[in-house]
């Protein structure tokens, strides 16, 4: 596996291999790799001739307030586990050439980016939207790969490469789930076991709606209902959101008549987690 | 010269000339053609091995008062115009499949395009850098060539595609003029003889700021008088905006101690013309 700091590097690295006719697929990531990034390089190698992973914790979505300086970070150890998945490319690049002295162009991504996480985490979006962009013109991939976790940041992503006319194909992949189900997460690592186990209600919160669902009940105020009273057992969990929405347009639904997707985000002794599901 | 209006044809038509090791060069345009736009496929000939040449009337750049229904349009006349001067591509695209349904997504250079035209036409730089990005995009040139006469442009595009990596060499060449000092531009089509007699004080103005600067004037407070002047002769004359500024990051200058730029708007009998120079 080789690895790649400069962007000039990697750009070279790509426009050699796709002059050479070879299919290239990226997948972006912040690091601190867990079995869910490494589904996504195994999905990427099905579609591609060679697979690049990008490393990057990009300082630009997170909030003055978020976990940016604490996010947990292991290169050695992901660069054992990129290796070990067969990943061709680890392009981690510096900050300080991501964002040039002057940068001041962004990527915004409209509608989609309102509600839910983007309510909350204002500038989050606008920060993901611009990265990938910068990631995908510097990578030039064929094809992305992504977890569905961050389902609205997928959403975004499609739309941005559609409008933009990106020659990319943005891929979303199922969330990978522990055993008991709570969703991978980098940001699991934040958790004590005794949150871990309080965290399980999210993935059982879903499922109650889902549940509930596919038993006939098609008022998502009522699912909505379900999936809130399976988390307020939890008594450290704090609830940020939890909306019934289009699964296309992520506008909210009053009524299970198409494709939906229940998306929340919880506080867990102030540690945010978030999760989805399809209904 | 082949005329391509799909965007998956033109992007199939790149892909297909990258991987047969050719450099492109795309010339972005609005169409009707003048000496100024064919004096850029020249520079682009000479800069690439294929020529492709854009021409589509960007609604999102044109406010809700401004001239996006009544702009100069003449596709054949353009055609013949591009075929001789030896354009290989006209990619002229329908604004429906630029902007797909449901098209949100933004590219904004901010500081940059605060000043100057950008105070007076809200919108219309996000509008630009928007769609040259989709164009970049779709035709993946390895080099693209416009004219000094957006001068505020030009600069915007060099920093969109330096902040986000993108793959291309964006060349500004210096306004062609009118053998009388104006500066070619589509819309002088809407000018009287009359006023294209009185716009000639235009040019005049930024010669006589130059020529003062050449004989030893630091100070732009006094050029600014000066250019001033001249355009106060014409009695149909109402200035928007005339400012001298850093020719790199377009922010006023006091004092001529680096490259500066004279760069105005002006309406005659409420038609707008720009131009600029350097100092």
């Amino acid at each position: 596996m080789r690895q790649i700091e400069s962007i000039r590097e990697m750009q070279e690295w790509s426009a050699g291999q796709r002059l050479a006719g070879k299919r290239l697929a990226l997948v972006p990531t912040m690091g601190y790799l867990h079995e869910g990034h490494l589904s996504l390089v195994d999905e990427a190698r099905r579609r591609a001739d060679l697979v690049a992973m990008s490393i990057f914790v990009n300082p630009t979505q997170f909030g003055p307030n978020e976990d940016f300086e604490k996010y947990p970070r292991d290169l050695p150890r992901d660069r054992a586990l990129a290796e070990s998945r067969g990943v061709d490319v680890l392009f981690v690049p510096a900050a300080a050439e991501m964002y040039p002295p002057g940068d001041q162009t962004a990527v915004t991504v409209a509608q989609l980016s309102r509600g839910l996480c983007g309510a909350f985490r204002p500038g989050h979006f606008r920060g993901v939207a611009t990265v990938v962009a910068k990631l995908f013109l510097i990578a030039q991939p064929h094809v992305a790969v992504f977890g569905e976790k961050d389902y609205q940041q997928l959403k975004i992503l499609q739309r941005m490469v559609r409008d933009l006319h990106m020659p990319v194909e943005v891929v979303g992949l199922p969330t990978l789930r522990e055993k008991e189900g709570l969703a991978m997460s980098s940001r699991n690592a934040y958790l004590s076991e005794a949150e871990r186990m309080e965290a399980l209600n999210i993935s059982r919160a879903i499922a109650a709606a889902r549940d509930a669902a596919q038993s006939g009940e098609r008022r998502t105020a009522a699912l909505r209902e379900r999936a809130l009273a399976v988390l307020a057992e939890g008594k450290n969990t704090v609830v940020q959101y939890l909306e019934i929405v289009d699964a296309g347009t992520l506008e909210p639904a009053e009524v299970l008549d198409r494709p939906a997707r229940l998306i929340l985000a919880v506080y867990l002794n102030g540690k945010r987690l978030i999760d989805n599901g399809p209904l």
